[in-house]
């Protein structure tokens, strides 16, 4: 039977059907009402962050990753110096398109099991004093790492460096005021825990720094300062918008600020992650992270030690009880990753847990404990 | 009262409702089901232009211009030099992102209303022997000129020069033969003549090609070889796909190939058009273009003479009529813009008709007539 499977993926994620029915209509990309969904969208992103007075936003066409792009290629000029802190695969991916678009990339790696240190950060900072700007992932979803984004931000503020924050999977459930961090820009997108469709992201810019962004960029289409000039004059996106997903966002938004924002949603993802944790110990999975440095977004599990168990398998059968689950992406350990995010309570975590149970039962397996 | 309407606009247009209710699922973006859409619209893709045997294709996040800008970063050197046939904005677009990436490039200008010349390209070929690629836009949606994409191949191939076609709002309804046209790389974008919604851009890459291009793209995100080698390994998309913009297309080319492919687009889109065309000229109307340089995809029209006539005005008139019209993108001359691509037929251009005549009426304008 076809029926619909509910995704434990960090995004494309569950969304309501109130969100997706938006998408059942057609709009003209240079129509009155389209501008105005595009600015109502615009204002309630700022809202979030509490970023009004500071901070402007600029949503644009793609993946996050697009974003993720633009944002280093508008804020950081041809001879700036990018220092990464990594320690997982969207770090990873983030000093790789730095270096690629031909900006002086430094890396300075950490555990993937840690958060990153703003101590060592700090002596980096003092060691090289040509770094122009430091990048960050706020939730690590490579593992599920929360790393320390205040902390982060004082040190690069003291040294005067410029900070771009990949806060993808964070952005609506965790924290993050535009008040309290200084930030230059702040990466998320549409299909994450606002819990929108994919296809589009979005980008906070520090008011202060925008207007010397002209001309840092090499792309025509990852251009945020031309982007920003553009719909600040126009209220239009610079090339087609992907206009059903924008609708699609402006729905989901209208439903988190019903829900309470982001205090509301990140009490339901966290109720989501302990129902998560209680069941799957139960079963003897065990998470990868110490609970200390986990955010409530995405939980890694070792996989069962169980010699009969391969991923394809498990998820075959997870996948037939009616969950989606996602790959590790660690590179030393055997894992798999369930997301607490989306449309979902823990209701539906509960029902997940017990598809994992049948699951395990299908591959003749007694127990998720992991060889470790 | 907020019904929808009908949008006469060269992409977003007016997409069926059954395209549509595709979107009211989420998809996996790993899961087996989801590649299976990926794959499936992919080899649908190759089939219009019966390119099965000479090439890939590759799709894109982002806007059709994303897919573009992607074609030239991907498949020019870095030291490559790139001839922009020019007769219209997306011509000159084509231009800005090539030199903003930093590769050569020189743009061969011929009048807005007149198709591009492949004579003089041959002779700027021969004069310029530097120049690696060339640039066409096949359907310049500016004006709506229809460039000669067979004879600019022609001379491309015999001078040895790559040729990268920007096909975004012809490809589905004009007829590209890739056994017969020699490309290496033609661009198309979901929301235009294959009517989906937007959201997402494909480029066809002639096989011979695809190995050499590894490395040329300074962009991570708009790197086609990379995107087209792990599509290939794995069936997925590098980075989270637009994936109910993808259910979206593969529905609408669903429909397409049950209306009987490119022919019946084109029987269709080419009724629109003369219906258009009769029923304006009635008004008095004039199209921009000599009808032998028109392609049945968007008609630019004069202005009317009225000095009570504005755009915004008319346009506010047209929609409350039920009818979304374009601007007109000319410089010189005082425009606007119809397009006769989306799920319409000949009875919607017959009411949008008589949606401009009520809205001359409005304004107090006898006649379509231009000053000219």
């Amino acid at each position: 039977m076809d029926r619909e499977r509910i995704l434990l993926t960090p995004g494309p994620l569950t969304t309501t059907l109130r969100t997706k029915l938006a998408m059942l209509r057609d709009w003209g990309s240079w129509d009155g009402d389209f501008n105005v969904v595009t600015a109502r969208v615009r204002k309630s992103l700022l809202k979030v962050i509490h970023g009004e007075d500071s901070h402007v936003v600029v949503p644009l066409q793609g993946s996050g990753t697009f974003s993720v792009e633009a944002a280093v290629a508008t804020l950081v000029p041809r001879d700036g110096h990018v220092l990464v802190l990594d320690n997982g695969a969207y770090c990873k991916r983030a000093a790789k398109l730095t270096g690629l678009m031909g900006r002086e990339c430094t890396v300075l790696a950490f555990d993937e099991s840690q958060p990153v240190d703003a101590k060592a950060l700090d002596a980096q900072l003092a060691a090289d004093a040509g770094i122009t700007h430091v990048v960050l992932v706020h939730c690590e979803t490579g593992a599920g790492v929360l790393n320390p984004l205040q902390e982060v931000a004082q040190v690069c503020e003291r040294r005067g460096k410029g900070l771009i924050v990949d806060a993808m999977s964070s952005f609506g459930a965790l924290p993050i005021d535009a008040r309290e961090v200084r930030f230059d820009a702040l990466v998320a997108a549409s299909g994450k825990c606002l819990e929108g469709v994919p296809g589009m992201g979005f980008v906070f810019l520090r008011k202060a720094i925008v207007e010397g962004c002209a001309g840092n960029s090499q792309s025509l289409a990852m251009d945020l300062h031309d982007q920003h000039v553009y719909m600040e004059r126009t209220g239009q996106w610079r090339f087609t918008p992907p206009t059903h997903v924008v609708v699609a966002l402006a729905e989901a938004i209208a439903q988190f600020e019903e829900e309470g924002g982001q205090p509301a949603r990140l009490a339901r993802y966290t109720g989501n992650y302990r129902t998560l944790i209680d069941g799957m110990s139960r079963l003897g999975f065990m998470p990868f992270l110490d609970p200390r440095v986990q955010a409530p977004i995405i939980v890694t599990f070792h996989a069962p030690g169980d010699a009969r168990y391969d991923f394809k398998t498990f998820y075959g059968f997870a996948r037939e009880h009616g969950f989606i689950l996602y790959p590790g992406k660690l590179t030393q350990v055997e894992t798999f990753r369930v997301g607490c995010i989306g449309a979902i309570g823990r209701h539906e975590i509960e029902q997940a847990v017990h598809a994992v149970e049948l699951a395990l039962q299908d591959m003749g397996i007694a127990s998720g404990e992991p060889a470790i």
